[in-house]
């Protein structure tokens, strides 16, 4: 066990990188030339705009002035001063409430940490177990654990009530921080403006009609079904397809435009390329020429997928968007059942358009649940016997397999300085490339369970990434062994010798946490300012494929907070800090830290980087409160496990009491909050409508709403045409439109027409 | 272990007594002195009339027909004649669809029980593993039985096989036949006529107000959010002591009755009572002078608690029944949420006016979260723990207990044969009370929990029965000692281990679950039959209450379907079917009689006896189909278990397949057929809605709902007075009733009035 010098030296060498990591970001975040990697935000809301345009050129590239590298530390300042409204208004909903995670964090362990310092620090202090115990090695540490109370002794007492305590002010907290956060919501979709998802409800699964295009099949339903409120659709064509040649042709566009700025730069040298994949195989050709074709090609091949798209009744989806005269019709639409077979006509909230995943709107109900099944046993594998192909592949990964594969590297891999570092290498790599996949994996397990929204995506993969840390993370490192070998020791035990057998493990395993979090959070979120990736991706972009201004602009990569996988991480450090509140006190200020430092480093990201890919009003909330209850009951599990090899045992009613009601307060709590999370209700919707036509008496909803919901490779098409504005608003046939029978048919001018 | 002979001569006792109870039952239904016990049905349909009007006097009350005692089974085939269309419309979707419970029963194991026999029983016979073992004594039930099969024998594929046959076969049968109940279902609302339920919504948890009063609050926060659908509503008064004060008044005057009668019998000699409890203690008084004063205070005081609960504000309870103008209008409200406060104005259903629990509509949402809580927590002591207090009772109540307690029965029970009786049957007794008493106190803990209508209350008690019956009855017979100790032996046991204990133990219980079949299934239906007890209270009724034909239509108690006891008690025969159709495949037969058996007796029961309090339109079956699942899992687990034990480990792999599919079908079938049972589609509203203005265009539905929802203490003044209709409907006034406020004063004839 490492002791506490052990644990300084650590503590220092992260420190110390971590501020390395600080500097070089205080650096060179100054630099002129670096301005669109650091401050992205600014340049896209179009506040900044580029530094090249005056001043000295040496300037433009480099910024010289000393005054402003002795102010290094001004953005964190700068970074918390934004008030929380403005950052609302500045980044949205969902970025503020993601940092409010992280002070979530501090509230809850701040006042623990203070406690337990106060109280349970000297009662485990004064314990004086280890201190007789003269065969096993103990350090510092220990003594401030509980493991050195002795068995059976009345200062477990300490340890019940402060587990009591830490619960109900967790609870507490939590409650708060549910409401606030709730509250925000509904102040945040009450005060937003128009906006189409508001008065748009997606419908999925139309059932076939033999006589009825899906066009005409919905029209036909929703005026029957909701006369007075139904204003028009939009049916969804499959353009899957269609999209990948849109991507295909923008990825050609970029190397035609990299290999003409090679050859305008070196007139001299024609360049070239291959023709096979990625240019590595193949036969040489100019490449110029060959993009140029291949362009063109493209452009041919996507002109007539995009007819074929248009004309065949194939291609039509059976899913609409379907737009009310008012928030009240689609709030009524969203939240009530529309057909006697549920599985027919299900309706729920639009997405935000930007937030639609186009692909998964077409799959039946059967479908849906047979997907469901599959990636739950698929989740289960994966988390539990993740490490028998990878073992495999370690097994077959070693020198000799190489040499076999690919004969050409022989000589390099013999010589044997490299043969030592690949084979010292090589086992780690296979688990390595797993853990970086591992993401992308869950993400494309959620697609295949068919959420229609990217927001839910990332929420599904969120909870897939959770398990897996949760279980191979904390358990795995708890109860040494692979997360299989651990799965079926415990089917093998008895449901109250499993809390022990961790429980027990808990103490001695504080050291190795302590680390854990310095090395995956501390320097983690050092890197994570840093935004090393991007800096290079840019200045790269920068010098091949930048021409105009709209380039640069384009090349721009602000990323944005990857929920699914960043607040997994954080409900680890909830997990930790919670398990160790009472077994050892110490741990807490690594984690207070930890979340002091995200804090101000994810306020600066979100003010001055990060460009979120959708807003859900942070509907994320409910998830994270569950994670935290999850954690809570955990904890408390495994001190009652601990509690009772401690010969405490008349503790163990005292402490079955906590998660019983612990889950409780879940329950309340999402009896509560959570609807206001799931459901919008028609109070609010109805303030909203009746405001709106008395600021806006002539609106004209039908053409605000008019392409609100195209397939984003439909709008290219449209930019360069003039906005097609339905003129039939104000005709006499609108009154009659209940029964009035149109063809769907395609417009002319590209975009899918919208039925009235 | 019983014998084939020992199983037989049970058979025919159990068979014997069944028929002893059928005859008896065709003797006594044939007397028209039972008429009203055997056929109330037809008298509170108003089809029969009573039969004592003409003919001799002996005639009236003895059928002296020989004939027709000689077809005194023609009950059976008269109760299967009427086809189902015609039994739904005689007696309700609820009783229909319950006894197609039995013949869901007959369904799924006929077949089973053919296969069964056809391959398991000659797969078992051959096994001949009993034969070598001369040690055991085994029968030839056993013979029949999965431990004929030698351990780790290629035979149990066929167990094996088995099992994937039955489990498809059961999950088949029960997605069919739960798509014939939602059809049912959804045809019964569709076609049943105009309901006030249709109408109208239950909204619980009206938020106060300071300047309004409870019903001008609903008045206008309906009026702003649903201002096209709107129509009225029905504040609700706190009744729940006149109530009990009319029901005292009710049980007073039969007993003025009663002793009016006796004196009329017998003028010679004047009744007397004593005032004390139960007529038992207390000064002897005049019994019809003390009656008639009685009655005349408590006449009083009803007036004036009648006369509070109308003028005080605070009778008022936060709920109200809100009526739309149209179905589609209060789908939509029951629906949907109406504020962003998630726990006020809680929208539901408004069960049917004679469903509604009043006494429950005024908790408010943080009461209710905790009542949940503490039933759960009471619900779990009792199942797990009820043998700890009874034991108690059987250690206090001893001889020398009731001697000290009540010392005047000392020489009665010092009686040798008294004594040795006495001690024979007081340490049952404690048992036997908490058993009959067991339904009562469930009811009441539903009742502690909150809901609003008997059907939810009976639905939800039927659910604590359940478990009840399945650890106590079913887990309690296999692994024999106190729920509480198997609670511990399985907290520390694995989790593998516990399915292992009890799959082993299946096979010798078998015997055991044959004599339980035939003493509660045969029997029990036979005494069901009978219907003794109603029996006995009708002729005491008659005897002593009965003067006018009202008073004989009042002393009939045709009783009804007791869902809450008697379907958890089925499905305990469904657990049994499915646990040995694999294992002793001899027992499904047994099965079979006491379903067909039961079919049959409550066919009839419902057809000329039951009367159903409330009609909720089969919306149990949820629960029921749940039920079986859960009884599958449990028999697959099981299976596990055994076959484990039996050196047929490389089958778990393919058997732990089997609970994950069932688990996965049950999520389906819910998600295809659930909604139908909580929604209405506002597809279906809108089409009867359709239909009822073409057919009815000038329909007053304000005055058809004025009082549909009006507490039933105030229907019983109401029914001697001219029903009070709203005049105002035709009035200028009700086009601005949006805007106008009216005092919401109580009407002078003593209806609480409706709000305009």
């Amino acid at each position: 066990m490492a002791s506490v010098s052990d644990i300084s030296v650590s503590a220092a060498i992260n420190l110390l990188s971590a501020l390395a990591f600080l500097l070089a970001f205080a650096f060179l975040r100054l630099q002129p030339i670096n301005d669109r990697v650091y401050f992205p935000k600014w340049y896209l809301k179009g506040i900044r705009a580029s530094p090249r345009s005056s001043g000295p050129f040496m300037k433009k590239f480099v910024n010289l002035d000393i005054r402003m590298y002795l102010k290094f530390w001004t953005w964190m300042p700068a970074a918390l001063r934004m008030p929380q409204p403005e950052l609302i208004d500045h980044a949205g909903l969902d970025s503020a409430v993601y940092i409010r995670i992280y002070l979530l964090g501090l509230k809850i362990f701040v006042p623990i940490a203070i406690l337990g310092f106060a109280v349970l620090v000297p009662v485990n202090w004064t314990g004086k177990t280890l201190e007789h115990i003269h065969n096993l090695t103990f350090s510092n540490i220990d003594k401030l654990s509980i493991s050195n109370v002795p068995s059976g002794s009345e200062r477990l007492w300490a340890h019940l009530l402060m587990a009591y305590t830490f619960s109900f002010w967790t609870c507490y907290i939590l409650y708060k921080e549910f409401k606030i956060v709730s509250t925000l919501r509904l102040h945040f979709l009450a005060s937003e403006g128009r906006r189409p998802d508001q008065f748009t409800v997606l419908v999925r699964n139309v059932p076939p009609d033999p006589d009825e295009s899906v066009s005409e099949h919905v029209e036909h339903f929703f005026c029957v079904n909701h006369p007075d409120h139904y204003l028009s659709h939009q049916v969804v064509y499959n353009a899957n397809k269609l999209a990948k040649l849109v991507e295909k042709k923008k990825s050609y566009q970029n190397w035609h435009t990299y290999y003409q700025t090679k050859y305008e730069r070196n007139p001299k040298k024609k360049p070239t390329t291959k023709t096979g994949f990625w240019g590595l195989w193949g036969k040489t050709v100019d490449a110029i020429d060959y993009y140029t074709a291949e362009i063109e090609k493209l452009s041919e091949e996507e002109a007539t997928e995009r007819e074929r798209v248009m004309s065949d009744p194939k291609a039509i989806i059976p899913a609409a968007f379907v737009s009310f005269k008012s928030r009240w019709g689609a709030a009524v639409c969203a939240q009530t059942q529309q057909s006697s077979n549920p599985t027919i006509w299900l309706t729920e909230w639009a997405p935000e358009p930007r937030d639609v995943h186009w692909a998964n709107l077409a799959i039946p109900y059967v479908g849906l649940t047979i997907r469901r099944l599959l990636v739950a046993v698929v989740l289960f594998f994966l988390t539990f016997f993740f490490m028998i192909p990878i073992a495999f592949v370690q097994s077959m990964a070693n020198i000799e397999g190489i040499e076999k594969v690919l004969p050409f590297l022989k000589p390099l891999i013999e010589a044997k300085t490299v043969k030592s570092v690949i084979q010292g290498f090589l086992p780690g790599i296979a688990l390595k490339i797993f853990l970086i996949l591992l993401p992308t994996i869950l993400v494309t397990m959620s697609k295949i369970e068919g959420f229609t929204s990217l927001s839910s995506l990332d929420r599904r993969s969120a909870a897939k990434y959770h398990l897996f840390l949760l279980v191979n993370v904390f358990f795995g490192s708890i109860i040494t062994g692979a997360a299989f070998e651990q799965l079926q020791s415990f089917l093998k035990q008895a449901p109250t010798e499993i809390p022990k057998t961790a429980g027990v493990a808990i103490p001695m395993k504080a050291t190795f946490f302590i680390t854990y979090i310095m090395v995956d959070g501390w320097a983690g979120i050092a890197a994570e300012i840093l935004r090393l990736v991007p800096l290079v991706m840019f200045h790269l972009k920068n010098t091949f494929l930048v021409k105009t201004e709209q380039d640069r602009e384009d090349a721009m990569d602000p990323g944005s907070i990857n929920f699914s996988t960043s607040e997994p991480r954080i409900q680890l450090y909830f997990l930790l800090g919670l398990v160790y509140s009472v077994v050892t006190p110490i741990l807490l200020p690594f984690i207070i830290i930890f979340f002091a430092f995200a804090y101000v480093v994810f306020r600066h990201q979100i003010i001055n980087v990060y460009d979120q890919k959708y807003e859900s009003g942070a509907k994320f909330w409910p998830d994270v409160h569950r994670r935290i209850i999850v954690a809570l009951v955990i904890s408390q599990l495994l001190l009652m496990g601990l509690l009772s090899t401690k010969k405490a045992a008349n503790s163990t009613p005292l402490l079955i009491v906590l998660p019983v009601l612990t889950i409780w307060f879940h329950l309340f709590c999402k009896g509560r909050f959570e609807s206001a999370f799931v459901k919008f209700p028609l109070q609010d919707a109805m303030v909203k409508d009746t405001l709106e036509r008395a600021t806006e008496p002539n609106l004209n909803l039908k053409a605000y709403l008019h392409d609100a919901y195209i397939h984003p490779v439909f709008k290219c098409v449209q930019l360069d045409k003039p906005k097609a504005v339905d003129d039939e608003e104000n005709n006499p046939l609108v009154a009659t439109k209940r029964n009035s029978r149109r063809d769907s048919k395609t417009g002319s001018d590209g975009i899918p027409e919208t039925s009235v």
